[in-house]
């Protein structure tokens, strides 16, 4: 981002002003520092688009009365190892943690613990739910269903979310692998950074609003779509759509949430679906203990070896060789809390906006 | 393949010809059934790479004793839902059917269950698993780690095996959505293919020997490397990179087995890797009760919904519209269960020198 105008900030002045943000609108102490440490992670792991940068979105929908500030979130149904929530329209960014918690909960007395859940809104990174499993030395899974924006392969229309996944596996010498990535073939932030630069996006990404592949990022944008991971039949688009309706199932379907098409916006002006086949979006989080499975100190040591005969790994010509997963977001967080997060300046005007309308002091 | 030269068998032929030769190496009469109960369905469903086209390899392995045609089956760690077993270097597709069975077994009483194995062979195709758990009304996940032949991404050399996921949910009315799919862009069937007829591969299914994109299959072939799905950077080829290794840490970190580019291969002539740092290959299976979660009855008719809902999805241009991920593979199956399975002539030839060599007929 440091080609575009910005302006340097302290993390920590970043999760004050998120707290308090939450706090004006009645959400519980605990529930806004929660909250608000869902949007530090995005911020230091380089998700900018899913930290600060999503905070008058959240503002927009607190003030108009669509997200409750207050749920009672309750499990609905539950097993030894599995369970489904109903998030009663509260902040993804609380719901998601207290699920994600009753999964790892299961799985210390169960050796696993599967979570499903509805009524819930956009819950920040997948990433953060699964680092905090790795805490608490478990293997980590968390999903979420969005709003539409990928269309099916062979399909021309928005039908699925960016549908998320993320895993992790804990190192002992070396940090975790953490994988962390949405099932479409890019992200809708990239496209709309092409938009802004006046460059083109790469064939794969998009198709236009007739359906047809595009390297112009405004046709994506104007009524066309995502494509799913592999882009097309060829380079394996149907799996990509796969691993989409695959998190749509167990994060919507099962928990009884809204799936594909209806699925709520998350945004004021986005038109909501007409029709609804269940109850806000819907996420799922699974915990494992790892000595369910095998000698917990060994597996620790594997994965280091796995690690290091990776990044020994010969490199493809023009490339520095193989990263591993949670590589790039772990070098940001390691700059980011020595030189503060970056923030573009239509962000900062944002945050500046919601501090002109609750009286919180910014910058 | 009827543009190649071929002939149809009935499917009941070709599993009562290779559970025969299962029996001749003194697999147990119940074991031996299974393993060709594996491989029917393969070959049923289309996928011709995975069925009696490899009984050839099972063949080879077993005259050479390296693999165990009586294996101990040993379940070596477990809690209420997870459970790590030995498969004693069994067939994979008598060690693979157990292991999942526990996994059922499990859901049944704690709402899931996971089973990680080692020291086991090909398991076959990882559809056939989560069918298993359709028939006992479960949601069912299957993986396998492999022999490494594709690259990680900005690596040049093989380092992952195919490593599939299959996962699959069912309707009431409509057919189940059952998604069976290897990490890599594209399957190295295919690369053979195009080889044997003389054309060129698209670009994103592999590189040569430097590392380099190549759209020549002679150049995947020696020395080459698939690539992950996602192909390259850009359009997200580091995402089919951490699902791949995602897979090994279940299959192969997780219950002991080798992982990366340690896993054994399956083929006589096939370099055995210098370094083990484990036992055999490893499987991965889960099963999740839907109860568990939400009334199944209700889950089902929900299911049916999304399946109409993204059946009358409007067409991309050129396409029939979007398909249901196993739509392919039972369109096969109908047709094969009718009309036969079509073997081309290197594998009859095959078959025919397994029938010289055991004195079982054939054809």
């Amino acid at each position: 981002m440091a080609d575009i105008e910005a302006k340097v900030f302290p993390i920590e002045a970043l999760r004050e002003f998120n707290t308090r943000v939450f706090l004006h609108f009645g959400v519980p102490k605990e529930e806004a520092a929660q909250a608000a440490d869902v949007l530090a992670s995005a911020d230091l792991r380089g998700i900018d688009s899913h930290g600060v940068a999503r905070l008058h979105t959240y503002f927009d929908l607190l003030s108009e009365g669509r997200i409750n500030p207050k749920p009672r979130i309750k499990t609905i149904r539950s097993t030894l190892s599995t369970a489904t929530v109903d998030g009663d329209n509260g902040l993804g960014l609380v719901v998601g943690p207290q699920a994600n918690r009753m999964a790892m909960e299961m799985a210390g007395k169960a050796g696993s613990g599967w979570v499903s859940v509805c009524n819930t809104n956009h819950f920040g990174i997948a990433g953060y739910y699964v680092l905090q499993a790795l805490e608490r030395d478990l293997i980590g899974w968390a999903m979420t269903n969005s709003t539409s924006i990928v269309a099916p392969l062979w399909g021309m229309e928005r039908m699925l979310g960016t549908n998320p996944i993320a895993v992790a596996f804990p190192g002992k010498e070396e940090p975790p692998i953490v994988m962390d990535m949405a099932t479409c073939a890019a992200a809708y932030g990239k496209i709309e950074m092409a938009r802004r630069k006046g460059e083109a996006i790469p064939a794969g990404w998009a198709i236009d609003k007739q359906g047809r592949v595009t390297t112009n990022p405004d046709d994506a944008v104007n009524g066309g779509a995502l494509l799913p991971l592999g882009s097309d039949r060829e380079r394996g688009g149907h799996k990509g759509y796969a691993l989409a309706i695959m998190v749509d199932m167990l994060s919507g379907v099962l928990s009884g949430a809204n799936w594909g098409p209806f699925a709520p916006p998350f945004a004021l002006r986005q038109e909501i679906p007409k029709r609804s086949v269940g109850k806000g979006i819907g996420h799922f989080f699974g915990a494992m203990r790892i000595d369910g499975f095998i000698d917990a100190d060994s597996f620790k040591r594997q994965i280091d070896d796995y690690i290091r005969v990776f990044r020994a790994a010969k490199p493809a010509p023009g490339t520095t060789g193989p990263l591993i997963p949670g590589d790039p977001e772990r070098e940001a967080e390691r700059l980011r809390r020595e030189k503060g997060v970056p923030l573009i300046m239509p962000i900062i005007e944002e945050l500046r906006d919601i501090s002109r309308k609750t009286g919180i002091a910014f910058d």
